[in-house]
């Protein structure tokens, strides 16, 4: 490896740090001057290690990709794992791509995928949704399942894989496959998400999770709850570890029926060596962590390409009013036509421009302040000083380039973690939740004014988002810097809490507790014993003397 | 303030990232020359924000001062409480002093400090230590509570102060000064402290702390443990739970009587914006921790001064044979003539030149090998080439230069976490423990003999080095980066967790436990009950009938 095998660190002010013992600091005009043209002139890496990368399909893929991208730019050689099935993983000439044949089709895959979010539009959220998001997840990962034995019992190309000698898997642990390869290959394994159903990553990783303050997935707490809050927390906890068993199940019996042993999908992932995880303390509560978790929040609010012309051209022109952006995620770009008329209606009622992505049906009299588009370049809309609001669906991707950026949001979830994730930011007061079942065009418009014109929204999120930037590193560095460890070090052994190797039992000290209480109650129990016989004893003499006296 | 306000974090590896959106990679070549010649060109530091430190005498101090002395650099005005009775702690350049009186003088101070090391040369350890180290500790800070006493109620000298405008507190939480006036001034507070007696640190920050993979102080326990140790370990916690509650005694009720307020100690501190805590996992067991805390361990390693000219040379001509290195801390350089002899006695059986703090008597026949010195640049020493081992007290500072520098280790521990801090490094492999208590000149070279001549701790020692100098940002750094995070928000109010507004039974979700199981207790009970009449109903009808049939 060139440079990746020692990264100086450096930060301007301070002086340039080489080192514990090499520090240039600004006085030094000359020496910096020499050492930076040293610098300027100096050759980029030569070779680095070989990765193996099994993503996610979806969003899931696209912050990934710019870590796969920096480690590719570093050097390293990045081989991604990709189904023939796949959407947004396309081959790229930064990484090579190795394609494995699933036994589904696209159809198949779609059918399965539209399953999770087509209710949305049509049925009130309820409680019992959890039970349905549940059912659709354990039909979606069953399918993965599926699909990840079509690459496991590959054996040629397994076999060509495992010659390779790859020095790490990088994988979201949200399927399983990524994560019995690298054990079966005996490599170190990188871990990068956003979360796992039911809190299994923090499960895995030993980390505490007091269900006190810590809010459940779907519970609608914050961290601070009353008495009847912690109550509901903690049934949403105890639901989630049935839940847990229920949908991990396929993982559990794929796990121990390819590596031949007796191991649940929990128990694998806990060999993960660094858990990169896609959220920071200005999103999430704050809870206890795990030394081997990393906080990499924001990775995609790095990524900044020119808006294309026509579309710079649109928003530039917005003038005062400024300018929305809209969009439901790289998963729905359509919706039924008269909920589509409900948006088209509330936009023709704002002073503001409109970027959207919607690729449905166009009413004839769509107003003229509204660009549609297939594909938004999210980011950079949202860092254009002219943007007054982000409608999201509050996937954590969106949700983080509004708090990067500082932009008020109206945000309308439609499953999985999203209502969480909007509920933080209502709470923050950065933003206002609607509900797209009984969406109207005044519900829309009054939200986007308020936003928009109550200045509190846009305050908090700009003090939400200087603390969110203001950090020691940058979070795509830091995933670099975490993932060269691991290859640099064979793994990250020495970050590997010992509660891996309790059972249940004995890390909460039950055992203990049982031995002890024992103890007291045998102490108890004889000094009872010892003291009646005494007192028998006294009293018997007693009596004996009285009788006697007597 | 200048530059403090935006910190931009650069990697050279990675091109010079100023930010999310602009980075400069190497592949640009001219704008970075001309990026670097600004920055070469550019002004320092114009001013900064005030800080107020309150820092513990000893060697605690002299890791602190280093983050002093950089934020000094950077431009900050820093303001030093110190007591008149100091010793270590004197005017500099850098911080403007404010001494205050304190009801002792130093010779009382002295006994008070030496009563916790005398009897180290004089009596085996028992496991009763723990209760003679805790009356020290309550001997001592009783002491320090009369000196901070000194200081909160000097109010002419604490109105000047408050008018000062503070903008942060920097402490050391291991006596209660600092804290307490950073509540009574209204300013965010920073810790600096590698750990607070009975792991108060951890109950303060709401950090969890398994008994059953944690290792609690002088259990002697690894992160590993049997049953029986575990049993140790849980018993060593409770312990520690009921010293916690004598040891602070007068720190509660200080805190309480000088801020009006109903506040224990822990309750204070649980308002500390950022602990910055002088350890690392390549020292510390992996177990949970919390968003505000930071590891800086090995941030004392940075300093590296020339050695003078003679030292140099004596370590220079040492030779393939090499030269030791040998402290017992900054608070002990002399020892009883007897154990002095033994020292001697070994150092001249071996090949190697001994570089020794030591100011006691020195025999007649002392051997030519021993340079004898007052004050040693440890880390300057253990940085040199020819050096073999280390002989210490297993302080934190000295165990981390010894880490920092590869440096095999034998180990003598006196006092306080000393005797945890070895068996840490003894498990790892990287160093010997000898007891001061019955040493002898032949188990001393046994012991130097083995750590120099078995090359197994020489490369444990330098692994477990580039393990904890394989960071993304170096210590001081990073402790300068959160100091002025804090000043720049006014504190670190997203990082605290919510569990600082739960009592211990509702932490730990006793009320909610105790209301589901009474629920299900009533459940059962009618459930049982209704059985019951069912039942009897049934028979009865059935008896009814047979009766009637008969």
């Amino acid at each position: 490896m060139g440079w990746g095998k020692s990264v100086p660190v450096v930060k301007l002010g301070q002086g340039l740090r080489l080192g514990p013992g090499l520090v240039l600091r600004p006085g030094h005009r000359l020496g910096l001057l020499v050492l930076l043209c040293c610098l300027a002139l100096c050759p980029g890496p030569i070779h680095g290690d070989k990765v193996l990368v099994m993503p996610v399909e979806g969003s899931h893929w696209l912050s990934m990709k710019l870590l796969v991208k920096e480690l590719a730019a570093r050097g390293h050689e990045m081989v991604v794992l990709v189904p023939e099935t796949s959407i947004l993983i396309k081959s790229s000439d930064y990484h090579r791509t190795e394609i494995f044949r699933v036994p589904f089709n696209k159809a198949q895959l779609d059918k399965n995928v539209n399953k999770l979010k087509d209710d949305m539009f049509r049925k009130a959220p309820k409680v019992t949704d959890i039970f349905m998001n549940v059912q659709g997840l354990i039909d979606f990962t069953d399918m993965q399942v599926k699909g990840c034995e079509g690459l496991l019992y590959d054996e040629p190309l397994m076999q060509r894989l495992r010659g390779e000698g790859f020095k790490m898997m990088l994988t979201d642990p949200f399927l399983p496959c990524g994560s019995i390869i690298a054990d079966s290959f005996n490599i170190p394994v990188v871990y990068f998400l956003k979360g796992i159903p039911c809190g299994m990553e923090d499960r895995a990783a030993q980390c505490p999770n007091p269900p006190s303050y810590v809010p459940r997935f779907f519970s609608g707490n914050t961290d601070h709850m009353d008495f009847l809050g912690r109550v509901k927390n903690m049934l949403m906890y105890s639901l989630e570890s049935y839940l847990c068993t229920v949908m991990f199940a396929s993982f559990d019996e794929l796990t121990s029926r390819y590596l031949e042993k007796d191991m649940t999908y929990r128990e694998l992932l806990g060999h993960g060596a660094i858990w990169l995880l896609r959220y920071d303390y200005s999103f999430e509560y704050p809870k206890p962590t795990m030394p081997n978790m990393v906080h990499i929040g924001g990775i995609n609010c790095g990524k900044r390409d020119p808006l294309p012309e026509d579309l710079q051209e649109f928003v530039d022109e917005s003038g005062e009013d400024g300018f929305v952006v809209f969009t439901l995620g790289s998963m729905v770009s359509q919706m039924p036509e008269e909920k589509a008329k409900q948006f088209f209606d509330a936009f023709s009622k704002i002073p503001q421009r409109v970027v959207w992505r919607y690729t449905g049906v166009v009413p004839k009299n769509a107003p003229a302040n509204v660009r549609l588009m297939k594909w938004l370049p999210q980011n950079e809309l949202l860092g254009h000083p002219n943007v007054k609001a982000f409608i999201t669906h509050g996937g954590t991707h969106g949700t983080y380039e509004g708090i990067c950026n500082g932009v008020p949001m109206v945000m309308l979830p439609l499953f999985a973690e999203q209502g969480d994730n909007v509920h933080r930011m209502a709470v923050r007061g950065v933003g206002e939740v609607l509900s797209l079942f009984d969406l109207t065009s005044e519900k829309l418009v009054e939200a986007l004014n308020k936003v928009i014109n109550d200045k509190s929204y846009k305050e908090k999120m700009m003090k939400l988002s200087a603390v969110h930037k203001d950090r020691p590193i940058e979070p795509l560095d830091l995933a670099v810097f975490w993932s060269e460890f691991v290859m640099r070090h064979g793994g990250a052994e020495h970050l590997r809490p010992a509660a891996h190797d309790l059972n249940w039992i004995q890390y909460h000290s039950l055992d203990v507790f049982t031995l002890l209480l024992t103890i007291v109650l045998i102490v108890v129990i004889v000094t009872v014993k010892c003291c009646k016989v005494c007192f028998r004893k006294c009293c018997g003499t007693k009596r004996t003397m009285k009788k006697k006296s007597a």
